[in-house]
This record gives structure tokens, sequence and C-alpha cells, in this order.
């Protein structure tokens, strides 16, 4: 028996396709994207509640799917609404003009393939003249060179041509399956239909620092060397030595357990569901028994690169919208991803065709340990209390052509929430042939330049704190009026409440420490006599940097301010609207956040943008150790006291921990000779 | 042989304080603080240049020491250098006017009992009538109540007394050595010189939202619940179940050597010392053979108080000049303040009587997993990159008062530092007998609230990226010009960088991205063609709310800015000046940062302030779970490419991590079935 949040199934997959297939009769149909549709957040609420506190049979809630898709590799592109329950179709229509669907994983692939094959880029290729040029390495010997194409989604910056494309971009690598292509990218750049393969143009990069370039391809007379990544490519590689184990150990088993989609640790209790769009989402998140968040989820990224010259300025990615960080997800493996107990989750797509595909061990779950959670010694009794901050982990890992982002939702035994998203992978790189040096890129090897860029990530937070209503409030923190009775001394500060009662975005303000919490207005403190609360804390970020005329903010409003605010409404999930491929406006915060609505002390949503503005450096290429951005969501008087009283304390017949001295005479001695 | 950075000896404590006893003849001498004086740089920098690269004898620096005390139990505070090589005297000197000296721990602790044996106070506490209120605590039986006094650093509000003072704040807990006194403060709060322990004047506390309020102690009619936090008096406390041993297992020993007080780990290399004041420093810091750092210290800690009513006002503790970190440093366990394989090392402090002090495992030092360092994947070959991010950490935990401090210097294997605070510890609290609700303090329990407060960290950078010629610049990032020829679509964005001239502070400006960078204009970076440097990823923070008119921020000028810069001169080491114990004005960066000195590629100095503004929630009483403060330091091209190549691929053959359901299923039995 399924739970309306369990991820789709194979099953349900096929359902889809072939009811839709069945609907189009001979029609060729192209998927776009096929995944379980949310249920009725209503219809949910009532299941929640009953599985949770009894009172009656648990409704039934039939589970539907969507489907995207193209009819005979052509636009319109479709959307169905699927009953996989009762197996059948509840809608399928045409979409608004001129929407492009997300990008397919095999659909890319076959794109990728079908460049590589055209006399086009054949001819272009032949112009390069690779047989003329090899590497001699110096452990693998004699390496040819290759031509490596990486599609790219194709950006707007027009009302486009109504057909989904794709801007490939060019790359040389050496012949072999590791050799890092960035660091060798071509100037020329075709540009293909997606669905059909056709050859659009050709369009030929800038190299230089003005917009002035060569547009045709010469032989190659020198290639630059390749920076490479890979340890059997490294020609000057050492391992470094004295990196001894670390082993997580828990000769006990996890301190988790995991029923279906259902997760308990330490007081927590959520489901964790996978889907392709976002990677994975979490629902009916309660702690020490009480509801704080109905849907926890990273719901788009926005990638837009600070580079204007063309067709640069086309390069902004939604890597949720536009490919799905499910779709992109990695197979995680045993003690690479993450280390100790691991619990693996798998995410299951629809290819093209609307066969399922397997992606395995695409979210994985583990405890770690990071340092201590608590602490306080009385000096005049040197007794102490000290305990460990066991944290729980639940991670996803998609990689989006050259970046891979690292999602971690990290759970504490106090009730606190960390968005942890570490950025790694290789930069996306431009040609720069005459290492000039500009103010909008770095070089990051010879001849090549990792462009300024921003990544723009949002996380959606459907509130549930004890209630369904729920409102927004942040508070600055300011000077109190000097010389009043309490303030003779200049010293005073206090707390200045603002509500969010309609629909919108609220500025930044870090000078006033600006803090952003939703509370329950219905649901009061007994300790501190006021509504009970859970705080954002966001590091004051910059937004995007693009003109508020550019297609870049166009497409993703969203992107422009750290915190929105909306009212719950089924089918409002993702920040930049639904279809963001090629899109030509944002379809989401911008229209849901306008201001009619209400929202103080409503069924609430809150949007978290969390910003990086991304100038490379050299240390971050040919692959970059992890970039983190993250924020908190602590609980603010939620509970009555620290909610973690009850945990042990910190004990080394538990932890058994090792003195440095009694490790380095036990460890055996072949490691012993290396000190 | 000791190393000019080795921590002072007991024989030099001794040395010291025997001298100046002999030079003071039949005085008595009542030592403030003894420790050793840092060398001067220019000859520590010929020693350390020898010593890494040869050339010659390792040149003779005779160790110095420096002395704080009184004579007679009276002002004037001296202070004396002393060659403890040669055990003679430098210098000694009756300091400023109106100087007192940090507070030792001794001091503090025979105030302490000085104050609870005194008939002021004895009468005032007889008028509690304590013997008429008892607690049944249901686990501990019939328990009397007893008060504590917790005696604070004075502070200022006006030109004070010539004369070190003591604030004693006055509580009730149960007999019991853990309980939670900090639960109900009491209304009286008796002032004493702290040298001879005379009283002076008898405070009462503002308990109400108004300055109204009774100037008498009266009998307790009725005790508040003690809201306590040790497992031994707490009532409702049900261990929380199924929380598994993780263990940190290295069983070839630790990967870090340590060779008296040099350290060196996967590449870094440096040398820790211990020190009253500070706690600890790093010196000579390198990483992969290159310099980057000379010194590297938290140097000041000051936490301004947002209640302004008095005696409140006063509240503002230099938990580093006041009283010393090292001083008040813990004494660290194994399997409790850190996991895994554990290197100590020790503090030794003078006490009040210039005897030596030992204080134990002060500083631990460790390695930790923390999570994935860096990642690829080739999505064509599927083949993947995957790097565990291995750290190293030096940490110190401090309890000042009520509240834990635990500084964390973590080193990762790629050259970058994280600086961490985490704030714990216990919350100091105000009598608020009728639970008033305020603006400017939370109630935390039944009677007792927490005042907004304010922490702000200094720590100190002394730099020597690639030599001891460096630059500090501010890169911001701004939209590009519109409809240039490079940026006709608006998208672009480019980086402006200032440099900083003169030695001063730098705004903050989280809107453009304004990013702290230290060069060095002298080495630049083959790839990249400019200056190699490191940044300082700061987040923006709200400074000191304080009025600049106060006492609070005429002490503590730091505290208004994220970051200063000064050209280097021995003795300059601390933010707010050398003594802040009732200083009445900062003699630190206010007059050193003063634009005088041009600053540009000479010996600079980094002051980066860490600010945290502080309104409590009842999560964190009655203790705290840790309050994250941090910024990173991190190679900006300064390498040429990821330093971290050189490192091991992850694997499970070296990880040895289990799944799941296999180790629920070979878990013991006696665990297995309380899943």
């Amino acid at each position: 028996m399924l739970h309306p949040f369990d991820s789709i199934t194979d099953e349900e997959i096929i359902t889809t396709s072939k009811l839709l297939k069945e609907l189009h009769g001979d029609a060729q149909l192209f998927f776009s994207q096929i995944d379980r549709l949310e249920p009725p957040k209503d219809d949910a609420i009532k299941y929640l509640e009953i599985e949770r506190y009894g009172g009656g049979k648990l409704p039934y809630i039939p589970r539907r799917s969507y489907a995207y898709y193209y009819v005979n590799n052509k636009m319109p592109l479709y959307k169905a609404i699927v009953n996989v329950s009762e197996k059948h179709i509840l809608s399928s229509k045409v979409t608004p003009e001129g929407t492009v669907g997300p990008l397919q994983p095999d659909g890319m692939a076959s794109v990728e393939l079908a460049v590589l094959d055209h006399p086009v880029v054949k001819a272009e290729i032949a112009k390069l003249q690779l047989d003329k040029v090899h590497y001699n390495h110096p452990k693998l010997g004699k390496l040819n060179y290759k031509v490596v194409c990486e599609p790219w989604m194709y950006g707007t910056d027009s009302p486009n041509d109504n057909c989904p494309l794709i801007q490939n971009y060019m790359y040389l690598a050496l012949d072999h399956p590791d050799s890092n292509h960035y660091s060798i990218p071509l100037r020329f750049s075709p540009v293909f239909e997606y669905l059909t393969h056709k050859f659009v143009r050709m369009d030929y990069l800038p190299s230089g620092a003005d917009e002035k370039f060569i547009r045709e391809t010469l032989p190659l007379r020198k290639v630059h060397p390749i920076v490479e990544y890979h340890p059997d490519l490294l020609e000057d590689y050492t391992p470094r030595a004295n990196l001894k184990p670390l082993q997580v150990v828990q000769p006990e088993g996890p301190s988790f357990e995991v029923n279906g989609s259902k997760i308990t640790w330490q007081g927590w209790e959520f489901r964790v569901a996978t889907n392709v769009r976002e990677g994975f989402a979490l629902y009916d998140v309660h702690f020490k028994g009480r509801s704080l968040f109905y849907r926890i989820a990273l719901n788009e990224m926005t990638v837009p690169y600070g580079d204007g010259r063309p067709p640069f300025h086309r390069k902004q990615a939604f890597d949720l919208g536009d490919c799905g960080f499910g779709n992109c997800a990695n197979s995680l493996a045993l003690g690479c991803h993450c280390l100790g107990v691991i619990k693996y989750m798998d995410t299951r797509r629809a290819d093209t065709r609307g066969n399922p595909v397997l992606l395995p061990s695409t979210v994985c779950m583990h405890e770690q340990d990071y340092g201590i959670l608590y602490l306080h010694k009385n000096y005049r009794t040197d007794s102490s209390v000290v305990t460990r901050r066991r944290e729980f982990v639940v991670q996803t890992i998609a990689t989006v052509a050259n970046y891979e982002y690292i999602v971690n939702l990290v759970f504490d035994q106090a009730g606190a929430i960390t968005v942890q998203v570490r950025a790694t992978g290789i930069l996306s790189t431009m040609p720069n042939d005459d290492n000039n040096v500009t103010d909008f890129g770095t070089i990051v090897g010879p001849g090549v330049t990792a462009a300024f860029h921003q990544h723009l990530l949002s996380f959606r937070f459907d509130t549930r704190l004890d209630g369904d209503k729920n409102t927004v409030v942040y508070d600055d923190y300011l000077p109190m009026e000097e010389q009043l009775p309490y303030n003779q001394y200049n010293v005073g500060f206090r707390q200045k409440r603002t509500f969010v009662e309609r629909s919108g975005s609220v500025d930044q303000s870090p000078f006033t420490n600006r803090t952003y919490k939703v509370i329950n207005e219905n649901s009061i403190n007994p300790v501190t006599l006021k509504p009970v609360g859970y705080k954002f804390e966001m590091p004051a970020k910059q937004m995007i940097l693009a003109s508020p005329s550019s297609y870049n903010v166009r497409r993703a409003k969203y992107a422009t301010k750290q915190l929105w605010v909306t009212k719950y409404q089924d089918e409002q999930l993702y920040a930049a609207g639904e279809f963001t491929n090629q899109s030509q406006t944002d379809t989401g915060l911008s229209k849901w956040a306008d201001g009619t609505d209400t929202v103080r002390n409503s069924d609430t949503v809150v949007w978290a943008t969390l910003a990086l503005t991304h100038p490379p450096v050299t240390e971050q290429f040919p692959v970059m150790p992890s970039d983190f951005l993250q924020f908190l969501v602590t609980p603010a008087s939620f509970f009555d006291r620290n909610p973690a009283l009850d945990i042990p304390l910190a004990d080394n017949k538990f932890n058994k921990s090792v003195y440095y001295d009694d490790a380095r005479s036990t460890a055996p001695s072949c490691c012993q000779s290396k000190i």
C-alpha cells in the first residue's frame, strides 16, 4: 500500500505512458517528464491527521501522475494528469504557445551523438586537423585528441523560435575517458533542434576581451596543455603522503529507523520521497511530536553567467526546471559519498519513450558527529555536562554537465535544520587563447577562462508549525532611544517586529540583524508568553546581478529577493514557474507573491533564496573543492526549553577515542614506519 | 631547547615572579598575569628563515616574559618585562593611572568566598529566610536552597574609582553541586574591591520592565521552579532512546605529526602555543611549503548587553582582556570534547602569588571527516572522482562564568581555514519575578529573563603570504554598464578592486558581494597573471549596537567595524588594547588604525571582527545548543590549481562503511531488539 507521499513506481510510469500513447493513437510520443503529482493538500492533511492521531479510516487518495510530452517530435508541449490508481487520464492539454518542456538525460545524450555525427560539425572538426596533433603523455604514451560535445540548455535572449533548441559547446580532450575537456574549449558552437536533431546554426565563440573574434575554425597549430584532474592523467601526481584511514564505526547499528519512506531519528519524523525535478522532498516533518513543516524541498536553482559576450549571454541554467536534479542524480556509493551506516533510496524516472529507468541510490541517509552540541562547566565544582552533536543527513548529488551540487538537509538533536549546499565539480569555461585578463572572468588554465557567475537556489518551506495557520514576521534589532529612563547610558537595544500581512518578499537588512521567523499566533509559548516560532538564519547575500530589463531576471524574478511569502495553493511548487526551459518570463513567485493574498495567520509558504556570487579562482580548477552555501532553520522559542536535555552525556565508554601517543604506539608497524 | 614560540614554562613563571618579588623586597605582590612575551618579529623572521631554508646558525632569541602585578594589594598596576633566559628584569614600570589588570581565576574565587562570608551579605541573605523554604525533589528528596555568588568584571560607566572592583551577581540554587543557579537571579548585588575584599556598595537589581524596583531584600515567599540542566536534577528526565554509538576509528593512527609545538598535517605546517590571554595562537603557518601567516589568534571578545537598566548597563565583558581564554580554559577529555585520535596540549598560568599552575589538556587537536571535498562525474563515461574532506581541528574551550566558547581553527586539505566559534553554556540572566514581557529580553524560565546581548570577537591575522609584504584589497561585484558592446543583453557583471592604502577599516557591503583579500603584489600567479591572494569570506553582520557615545563603544571601537588593517608593530596584539578591565577607552585599533601608516605592500595585519547579535530563545535555556559563528579564509588564486589533486580518491576499502540493512542484521541482538 503506497503512502500519498511515496515516490512514483515503475508501474505508475508505465500506466501513465501507456494511457497517453493509447490516447494519441498512432502518433509517436516524446516524453519530456513523467512523475508523481502531489496530492491535494486538504486531502493529505486529513490523511496525516488520522494517520498520526487516529479517529477513523485513512481516507482514500488516488495516486496521480503528470506527464509533459511532445507528439510526433513537434511543438506544442502537452501536459497530462493521470489517475494512476484507477488507470485513467484526468486531463491532457496543450500548454501555452511557446512552452518548452524540461530536457531529458537520454534526449540530451542523443543530441550529443547526433551533433558529433552531423556533416556540418564533422566538417568543422576536420578543419582543426586533429590528426596533426597528438600528446606524448609521460605515463600513458602517445594519445590522440578528440572533440567532446556538451549540450546546454539554449537559454533566452528574445522571443524564441517556437522550438526546443540545444546550444552545443565543443571541447578538445585527450582520447581518454577521464580527460578534462573543460580545459580546452573550442570556438565553434553548433545549435541543434532538440527533438529532430536538425542543425540550426553555427555560433562562434569570442576568445579575447573584446567582441571581435574570428568566425571560422582554423587548424590547431598548438594545443594548450590540458589541466587534468584524474589521477590517471596527472603527470606530476604523487599521492599525498600519510593520510591514514578514519572510519565511522557504528557497532550497534544506526540510530535511525526507515520504514518505507518514513524516517524516525532522535525525535524527528518525516517522509522522504525522491522525484526527478527536485531530487527529493521531505514531508510531514515533526520534532518531538510537534508539526513543523508540511513539505521542504529545493525547488529551483538558476545559474546566470556574467559574461555578456554572445552567445555566452544566454548561459542561464535552471538546473531543476530545465533538467531536474533527480534526473541528474549520482548513484551514491558506500564509503565514497558518505561514511558510517548508510541507507540509500532510489529515483525512478521515465525516459523519452515513457519507459521507467531506475537511478539507484540517489539519496543517502546517515548519521555524523559534528562536535559539541552543548556544554557547561560549573567552575566552582568542576562538574560538566558535555554532549556531542549527532546529526542526521539526507543527501543527494546532482551532476549538471560540468557542475556538481551536493544538497544536504541536516538535522540535529535539538530541533534545528541546516540546509547546506556544496558546489563542486568543474567550472564552465570559455576559450581565451591569448590569456587576456578581464574583470568578468578568471584565467584558470592556459588559454581558458572561467566566467563569473551566480548560483541562486530557492528552497520552499511549506510551514505547519503547530497547525495550519502560520505567520511570517521579521525582527530587527535597533538601538534604544538615548537617555530613556531604561537607557541612561545609551547601551540598550531592542527588537522591533514586523508582520508580513500580504504575499510578497522581504528585503534584506543585515545591519539591523533582520531575522525572518515563522510563528503561530494561535500557539503561545508558556514561558515567553509570545507566539511559538522557528527562525530562518540566512546570511545577507547579493541577489541576481543582471539588469531588471534582462531576460535573466525576467525569467527568474525569485532571484531578486532572499525571502518570499505566499499563501499555499496546490501546484505552486517552483519559484520560477512550472516551465523554465527557454522561458520568456517567470510564471512563479512574481505572479503568486503579488500582494493579492493575505498571508498572516494563514496557510503560509516560505521561499528562501540561497545565493552565491562566484568569481572563480585557480584553486577551483580543474575540479573545485566544495564551496559551502548554507542557512539554518532553528527553533525560536518554539519549545519551552532546550529540547535536547534528554540526550546522553558524552562518555568515552561510548565514543572510544584514543590518545595520540597511544594510537601511534599501537598502530601497525607498517604504518608506524611512515611516521 | 625551547622554540621562540613555545609556551611559557613553569621555570619561566617561577623566574619571573621570583625576580619581581626580589625587586620589591618585603612588599607582597599580587600577580594579575604572567606569560611569555612575543619575540620581536624581526628576530623571529630571521630565525624562521634559517630554520626552514638553512643558511647559518639559528639566531639566539632570549625568551622573555611579561608580568602585571599590584604591590601590597594596591593600585597602581605594574608591568614588568623579564629576560627569563638570562634571568634578569628588563623593565618594571607603573602603568598609566587608573589602569586595572586582568582578573585571575584564584583572585575571583577568593572574592566569591569573601562575599559569601561578609557580614553585610550574610545579613542580606538572612532576610531571604531561606530556612523557611525547601524543595521536595521527586528523585533526590528534600533539598535546601543555597545562595550562589557570581563575581563579574565591573565594567565602566564613568571615570571609575581608581581601584579594581567586582560586581557580584547573586543567585539561588538547590543545595546540589549541579543545580542551575542562573534560573533564580536574586535582586541584590554587592560590589566589592577585588584586591582587598572590601565591601563597597549594595546594588539592587530591577525586575520589572520599568526602572522602578524595590531596593530591599524581602523574605522569599515562594521560589520559582528552577529550570535544571543536569540529568541528576531533571525531574522529567527520560534518556532519549536509541542513540547508538558512533565511533571515529583510526586503526593506523593519526595522519598528523606533533613535534613539540610543531604540527604537520596534509601539507600544513604550523606551531601551536597556548597562552593565558588568547587560549592559543598559531605561528608560522605554511601550506605546501608556502608561507601564509606569521601568527593567527583570537585576540579579544567583548560581550555588551542591551539591557540598559542599572547596574546591567555595565555588563560588558572583555573575555580575553578582562579574564583570559587560557585562564578559563576547560580541561578537555577523551571522547567528550572531540572524537578520534586526540593530541592534547596544556596551559601554564601563574596564580596571584606568582606560582605556576598547570591547566591540563586545554587544547585538543584531531582529525575529522566532513563530507565531500570535491567530486566530478563524467556523465558520458560514468567515471567519477570523489574525495572526502578530511579536516584537522585545533580546539580550545573557555568557560567564562556562565558562557562557554568553543574556538575551532579548522584546516582542510586544499589550503582553506575555517574559523569557527560555538557559543554554548548558560545565558546570563536577570530577575523578572512577574514575567514581564519586554522588547530587550526573553523570558527563558519562570521569573527569569535573558537580556539581548552581542558577541564581538576579533581574530588577528598577521599575514605573510609568500613573504613579508602584503596588501589588503576588497573586491566588489557590480553590474556592467548596460548596452556596452560586451553587454548588449544587460546580463554582464564585473569585479571592481579597491586597494587599502592606509591603516583603517573597511565597510561591509554584502550586496556588492564585497570580498576582503590579502594579496602579495610581488608574487604573480602564473595562471591568472594577477597577484596571489587569500580571501576572507565573512558574512555581513550587525556590529556593536550601543551608541557611539557610550562607554561600551568607547572601550571597544574594534567592534564597530568588521575588518581592520594595520601595519605590523611589536606589541600591537589586542584589538581593544592591552588593558580592558574597567577601561575608559580603547587603546587598540582606534589608535593604531588611524590612517597614519601606509599599509599597501607592507607588513600587514588583518583584524576580522566576528559578530553575533544574540536575542535569546527558550531553546537556549537552561543550557544552549551551540550557536555557530564562522568565517572562511581560503586561497584566492594563490596556487596555480586545486592544491588537493594529490589526495587519494574515496574508497570503501579505506573507509569501511556499511549498508543500513547489513548493520541492522549484524548489530548485537540486545540492541537489535530495541529497534
